[in-house]
């Protein structure tokens, strides 16, 4: 995969160069680039943004310099390039997106700061999408987030293949509790059964702790998920549970 | 305000000493600390993580490592500090969360990378939070812009005391189009309303505009929004010539 990212803050995308995303890189599975547009600044000052027409505070992010950087970055000649927009007021990035984006050959990341966009810039834009219903200094730490969501889910960027395939949100439900060493940390106790060796018995405590926290935490997940017949069994349990401790 | 960030990649968060929340550090409204746990680790390979007991996938973080790190950063005598541990199970983080934490004198945030953590670390934490509904390779991007979005808050981060208050999330509704210069940009010019120095006018066309986009992209904000007279006009027009376009 190729993703490119115009941004005026090239250093903030140094997280981008560590651990499993970096690695990719290294691997030959992600051809990253980030390019300043602030080099295609035509004025005299490399000023990338003006004041808004109708007054207001803050600055916008120009047309120019941001459409000058586009025509250089060379597109996907068989399948042309998503291109995103970090917006408060796009769609809210979620898993799914993330699994759809690890699916297209080009990622371009629009990245504004401080304030606003001119509006025309939107004309470039195949999505807008937002991280979450909170504000930023800048697109640049929310484009990060997003590639290494996606990063991870390419083919041969986890060691193993399957790694992703329990996280949370992938199951559909919350992940129950887990356990290293030692046994006993502060008199702090392993649950027994994880040392018990039963493989159907902690099978069973587990997906009863992911149904116990989701039901508490993240009902809203439970609606769209399918239940099978031994997890419904659970719910119900679990459910009685609540019920007696309210009464 | 104070935060400390435990971490076994450090250099992650490059993003933080750049542009606003940078510029923080150096006016001395921010007092930022990284910790490398892995430095904490006892054992001779210094590893921070070992298997789950009961089997599976994947590396969990070791509790001594974090507990013992935790109790060498120094800590608010007045007010005990947030901690605040990044999981996908947690609290779903917004605006109203990070106005919340911006009110706090000292924050810490404990960072996990790759597979997830043992139980016993989250005794040590005040608040799980989450970024959203997907997953990561590890904490520390989510913390990036999670103190990202609670610093630009703090008192005088923001060159204007007030630039903060007409964002998108912090009135209620989504923002309006906004244009700079130049007036034609490709052919593509700005709405001559915001030319016409007009400001009641202007006044009106964007907030109709913030309307009609929240009403078209979000119109669950505009469930919890206090409507004045002149917005529920706004919107019985836009909610009428949505009809139009459909029948």
């Amino acid at each position: 995969m190729r993703i490119d990212i115009l941004s005026i803050f090239p250093e903030m995308f140094a997280p981008l160069h560590q651990s499993i995303v970096g690695k990719a890189q290294q691997k030959g599975l992600l051809d990253l680039h980030t390019h300043d547009f602030r080099e295609n600044a035509t004025n005299k000052q490399r000023h990338v943004d003006d004041m808004p027409y109708g007054g207001g505070q803050g600055m916008l992010l120009m047309p120019q310099p941001i459409f000058d950087c586009m025509e250089q970055i060379p597109q996907s000649p068989t399948k042309p390039p998503r291109v995103i927009l970090l917006d408060p007021a796009g769609k809210r990035f979620d898993q799914k997106m993330a699994e759809e984006l690890a699916q297209e050959e080009q990622l371009i990341f629009i990245c504004g700061h401080y304030e606003g966009y001119d509006e025309r810039i939107k004309t470039l834009v195949t999505d807008e999408i937002s991280l979450g219903d909170f504000v930023l200094t800048g697109g640049e730490v929310a484009a990060t987030v997003m590639v290494d969501a996606v990063v991870r889910l390419l083919p041969g960027v986890l060691g193993k293949a399957a790694s992703h395939e329990d996280d949370s949100f992938s199951s559909g439900l919350l992940e129950y509790p887990q356990y290293t060493r030692p046994e006993d940390f502060r008199g702090m106790k392993v649950p027994e059964v994880l040392m018990s060796g039963h493989h159907e018995n902690i099978r069973k405590w587990r997906l009863n702790e992911s149904l116990k926290k989701t039901l508490a935490r993240r009902p809203d997940l439970l609606e769209t998920y399918q239940t099978n017949a031994e997890e419904e069994k659970m719910l119900q349990g679990l459910r009685e549970n609540t019920q007696d401790v309210v009464e």
